[in-house]
């Protein structure tokens, strides 16, 4: 697969930098190095620093390697391209002349003033997060409740009249229906609302941008098709959705408009950048991890694991406070569902219930079982992750229509019913209805009175409650068939259901397949002859397994532990769930990686790690950097410009600014960096300086010309300039950044690497001694070096 | 007293930077800039870019002031000044040729192997700082019961028969002498060891060196000392110097050898750096909390808000190993020790008690009063605060010799003994001797038999118990009178007792009083009449008074949320342990900083916050820069260098490094940085170009002989260069730092800011658009600049 893609669409490259043309792929081994002693040749106002001789003939090659192999007509996803359609948000504040004006007019009070509308903000972003959390938990336990109760009278009646394979059909259509509605939603009106969201949000924080990823038709669509997926009976959770969620109320409030609903409250103007954006999806994150989870520690833990590179404290207890706002509404607000107001003690979507007493301790001797149970949830989580890699390779492939997917969905939905009946009607597992139980829709079948179906509670019953019967349930509950059996379904229903065209996550099935081998293991070690009284819990391995599952497929760290000890409840756990989280991430790693860094790869996303790649300091800025670049002059002719921004072939998103001594014919040098965005807006406002007469037609522009059209920026083909206007000249001074960060060409890649990822820069210009132009970096020239099985390898760019 | 200094020791300013000279300070309002047209003067070949000719008329100007003043012989400490005697620590990689040459070398493998040599390093850290950890625990808890047992004998035995008041006598003597020696070792051996070393934890991971504080020497004073002053009988706890023990021990293991003990165990030699070293510091630091409250999360919380400034996953990965390594040794060996071998229940120094059942839980209309409590609490932590800060000024001024430090801690011990018994002895708050009674030492003193003094379950016991106390006994175990003059004595004990030449922390004391103010605070709710069931519980508001207490004191955030939460064991106390510590913030910061930002100013530490002041985007890096800076060739001759770094008035760290296109006039471009530390190991291996041979006479010199003489290089005095020799060359290229981080005049502050601070810089190069070195921002130049009552002020600078 990847021998197929290996040179296509080289020569088609373009991406944010001012790079076109050809680079020698380190594959090749090639040690020919870009041309350094290029001069500005084109005539004109634009400095192409550099041109490639060598472009056609490379081309050229190209063109015969790939003829040779038959120039495949579509380029299948593999994980060894990156994708150049993604843009880089811009993390590091414009300071151009317009910002710095403002910042410097702005007192002292009016920093406080910002500082207080932040927490206004984050208070909100926690509130309606909670908010949306309550609604899905009561729409699903609503809906799924008169489900439940549709399909359990039906099978009643049934049982004794016989004739069951009816209830089955009603059971199948009734969860067909409900997921076709989610899917047919998701499919055909947002599709970037499928799946949990996750890969998503941890793209956006580390600074790519993900389009219509964070638009309230997106947050419609989530919430209603998560709805949909739980009460359609997949084997899905609720969960990871509301990060999504989340994430999206955080970057719709903090602009204080709506573009979709073509309302704008005048609030909150500042907020308008990505690099303030960002901290409040951060806070929307964590948010949503919050409500979800009623972990608000865990929640900030997530965002900064995932998306901070730069750690701020205020930052942090903002987030902090969104996430506990968030947690105590959707409580609140539970608690008066539940008719008991005031009661704050069901903090998240999912409770893992109380785990107290004498009988969930621990002792030192259990140590190492855990760590075994650690390892089985690893080598179970990579198991899950190939299988569902291949699946998406599969679906890529030939599952992109959307009719098809809406057809997998339902035909998902109802094999999840019909396997689910199929269990329970074969097992054999009665349990004694006692005062004590719990379950919401006990499942009587060919049990004896007074008995129920044990199957039918790990079954049939939303995935929440599942688990906390498994890790609750009193020892004798289960018999080891019913969970052995359970464990191997649900593994592969939840694999298959992962990556449909529907909102769902995957944290509760994981926390599910891992209860149920866990308790099982918990079984069978109690059934060790020696003093057995000590293994007397199934319940404590239940969550150990739970906890080992989960891990073994996200490989999160050290926020899924603190997650998992805060919807215990109980921090003793902590070490045990460390241990086991750890040692299942270092066995799961051995194989593959997770299941979210899967999904980023699979679509070509340009992804920043923490670090360089190890290996990598043998690569210097002169390799990395995208070679020649597009300058633009500091006072640009207006033709110019606009042909530079409407040359497709390229596509540039920054521009370094260059200056030009005047009567000299020394080489221009840097003087700043321009946007695209930025310059959209100015020849959008025609700002013009007519030449003949030498003076100003236009009015002053202001920082909130460039707020206003803040995110959604016209392509420059909607921008109409005349002929007239072409002669005339754009002075930039103004509005460029004029102090971008540079590196020369000698610095290595991991330091390059670091500056870029520390400050969440978009374009890092490389100048010479000289402080002239000579290539840029973004984010693509890093993420394309990454460590393969042969040592450090460089992915492909590809227009996919 | 700000007056007094204002004009001091400008003349004799001196820093890492290569700034000679004076600086127009801001608050004078003069609109002078450093002249930006001076060329390199200087002959040979130093450029001294840029000469200030009006250095010698300023300082007859500063002269003249001062001497209309009346030049006082002894600068006195304030928060105004900066001192010059901090180094900083250079968390950016010196990526020269020799360390790019190795970092090729290494293979995959190799890099492999580094990172589980890491994961042993922390493990070792977090085991010893575990057994450290415990043998504090268990030492004092021998000692103070042989102590409390003596006394308890005696105050029996003479409350029978009369003249308690030699019972008194015996009781302040056992204290003074046990303090006494535990003052001496500080006062005379190691005064770094004094207090708890939380600030200067906090500093050594914000990137500034303090002279010994990560020695073995200091380990050994203030594991003894904490024993000395917790077992006097002082208001102190044993929790703060955990963190600097254990921040201690991670720079003692993480390096392979002993410097004090002359041992070389030739492990981890490629740790030996300041940026591994501080990696290791901040587990270190994690692994103290972690051990001293059995917080593994709020450990690894504490060193990220104090010391990260670059987030990286793996990296926190490995801080909470180390963490949960800590909790768990201690745990363990705590549990051989108590005879439960095995049993984890005990995971910290101090262990809050299990708050469990439905007494503890909290109902929404208690979320107002706990605000309230936290607003209290942000009230007395300032008032602390401000009496400490006088009394430490008072302290720097007149209690600086020894022997009177060692006597000031001696009267402290003796008071706190006689107020303790003064207390006891006139409280009549007996209770009855219940089977539930959970004291170590019950003093029946007058009460009747089969009762105990209630006032003596707090005064005479160790601070941890009392609290645990508060915490759980029984309502109805303190009457109000008892708590209401118990929070009175112990607040001025504890104010009086922080900040002595004594290794103690202050964590406990401020618990202590607001669990005291806090359960009398839940009384007093309870004894209002209506529905009384529901205040019923006072520990709960005892341990939210704790809460408010000490986050009104230290002001901590996040971290202390969560090591609250983890030291309760329940995590429902999260929502308003977060709202009293952030009320509490909120009010305390309106009058005062926190504690340790408050000792950390008075030491005039150049210590930099997360981001520049608001208002300070008018400043450039021209203005913040120091100039001139003193360069070097890149072939250079030795005695020139010697001559440099020889100059004490100027005593520089780091000279960049620029070289001059030969045969041209142009002046000299940039091209690399060297430090003060590299150019001593060059001098004293001797790696001299003989420029009459032509050849080098030297052996090629390895990144090996910069990591033995770390971090202790010796200074250039030692270091005996030859009349010959001074005329050879010395050839920087291979050693330099290639490719520092440079940028343009105009770069806001808060830019400058960001970059110095995101990326731990210790010297930032300022370069015009030729590339020409016009000046050196370092951390004083940043750290001076803060937001006083009267926007933007600019501390001084001064050789204190």
């Amino acid at each position: 697969m990847a021998n197929i893609t290996k040179k296509v669409s080289w020569s088609s490259r373009a991406d944010e930098s001012g790079a076109t043309g050809e680079r020698t792929p380190l594959l090749n081994g090639s040690e020919q190095q870009n041309p350094l002693s290029r001069q500005p040749s084109e005539g004109g106002s634009v400095f192409q620093i550099g041109r490639l001789s060598t472009v056609d003939l490379e081309e050229e090659i190209t063109s015969d390697e790939e003829s040779l192999r038959g120039r495949p007509k579509e380029i299948p996803h593999t994980e060894k391209l990156l994708s150049l359609k993604y843009e880089s948000l811009d993390y590091d504040n414009i300071e151009n002349q317009l910002f710095l004006e403002e910042e410097r007019r702005m007192s002292y009070m009016g920093f406080r003033c910002l500082e207080i509308s932040r927490w206004v903000v984050c208070g909100l972003i926690g509130f309606l997060t909670g908010l949306i959390a309550c609604f899905i938990d009561i729409a699903v336990e609503q809906l799924a409740g008169i489900k439940y109760q549709v399909v359990k009278t039906n099978i009643e009646k049934f049982t004794e009249a016989g004739g069951l394979s009816i209830s089955l059909l009603l059971w199948a259509f009734l969860n067909s229906a409900i997921v076709m509605l989610g899917a047919i939603m998701v499919a055909f009106f947002e599709p970037i609302a499928a799946g949990s969201g996750i890969p998503q949000i941890k793209c956006y924080l580390n600074g790519i941008k993900i389009p219509r990823v964070v638009r309230l038709k997106t947050l419609v669509v989530k919430v209603c098709g998560v709805i949909c997926s739980v009460v359609g009976g997949l084997a899905v959770g609720k969960e990871g959705p509301m990060i999504h969620s989340g994430a999206v109320v955080a970057a719709g409030v903090s602009q204080g408009r709506s573009t979709s609903l073509k309302r704008d409250f005048k609030m909150f103007e500042y907020f308008r950048r990505d690099t303030e954006k960002r901290d409040f999806v951060s806070a929307g994150a964590a948010a949503g991890v919050s409500a979800a989870f009623g972990a608000p520690v865990g929640g900030v833990l997530f965002s900064l694991e995932e998306g901070a590179s730069f750690w701020n404290q205020m930052l942090t207890w903002r987030i902090f406070f969104a996430s506990m706002i968030s947690t105590f509404t959707l409580n609140f607000f539970l608690s008066i569902y539940h008719n008991k107001t005031g009661d704050l003690s069901s903090p998240g979507l999912i409770n893992f219930g109380r785990f107290q007493g004498d009988s969930v301790a621990y002792n030192l001797y259990e140590i190492p079982l855990f760590i075994a149970m650690g390892a089985i949830g690893g080598l179970l989580g990579a198991l899950f992750n190939i299988l569902n890699y291949w699946l998406t390779i599969f679906r890529i492939r030939y599952v992109h229509r959307p009719c098809l997917q809406v057809m997998e969905a339902m035909l998902v939905a109802a094999v999840t019913a019909a396997v689910s009946f199929t269990m329970i009607y074969f097992s054999n597992d009665c349990q004694p209805l006692g005062p004590e139980h719990n379950e919401e829709y006990p499942l009587q079948l060919f049990c004896a009175d007074g008995e129920y179906n044990s199957m039918a509670t790990a079954f049939f019953n939303t995935p929440e409650r599942s688990v906390r019967s498994l890790f609750h349930n009193q020892p004798g509950s289960y018999n080891p068939l019913t969970l052995g059996l359970f464990t191997l379904t649900y593994f592969f229903l939840a694999c298959w259901t992962y990556g449909l065209a529907v909102s769902a996550g995957v944290f509760i099935p994981s926390l599910l397949i891992g209860a149920a081998w866990g308790r099982l293991f918990g079984i069978l070690l109690a059934s060790i002859p020696s003093n057995g009284s000590i293994w007397a819990d199934p319940g404590k391995y239940a969550l150990i397994g739970a906890a080992a599952q989960l891990g073994g497929i996200v490989r999160m760290t050290l926020s899924l532990t603190v997650i998992m000890v805060e919807a215990t409840g109980n921090v003793t756990y902590g070490l045990p769930i460390m241990l086991v989280l750890m040692t299942a991430k270092i066995v799961g790693d051995y194989f593959v990686e997770g299941l979210y860094d899967i999904h980023i790869k699979l679509q070509s996303v340009p992804f920043l790690h923490w670090d360089a790649p190890a290996t990598s300091h043998w690569l210097t800025a002169r390799e990395v950097m995208s070679a020649p670049v597009t300058c633009l002059n500091r006072i640009e002719k207006v033709g110019t410009i606009v042909d530079t921004l409407s040359n497709t072939s390229t596509n540039h998103n920054g521009f370094p600014v260059v200056v030009q001594v005047s009567g000299t014919d020394e080489p221009a040098k840097l003087c700043g960096l321009i946007l695209r965005s930025q310059l959209i807006v100015l020849l959008k406002h025609k700002v013009f300086v007519e030449l003949a007469r030498s003076r100003l037609t236009h009015r002053k522009l202001q920082l909130k010309d460039f707020r206003d059209a803040y995110p959604r920026f016209p392509p420059i083909q909607s921008i109409h300039v005349s002929q007239d206007e072409r002669e005339c000249m754009m002075d930039l001074t103004e509005f460029m950044n004029a102090t971008p960060y540079t590196v020369p060409q000698e610095t290595s890649l991991p330091r390059v690497f670091k500056l870029f990822r520390a400050l969440g820069l978009r374009h890092l210009v490389v100048a010479d001694d000289e402080n002239r132009v000579v290539g840029l970096v973004t984010r693509k020239d890093l993420a394309r070096y990454h460590l393969g099985k042969h040592g450090l390898e460089e992915l492909q760019l590809a227009q996919t």
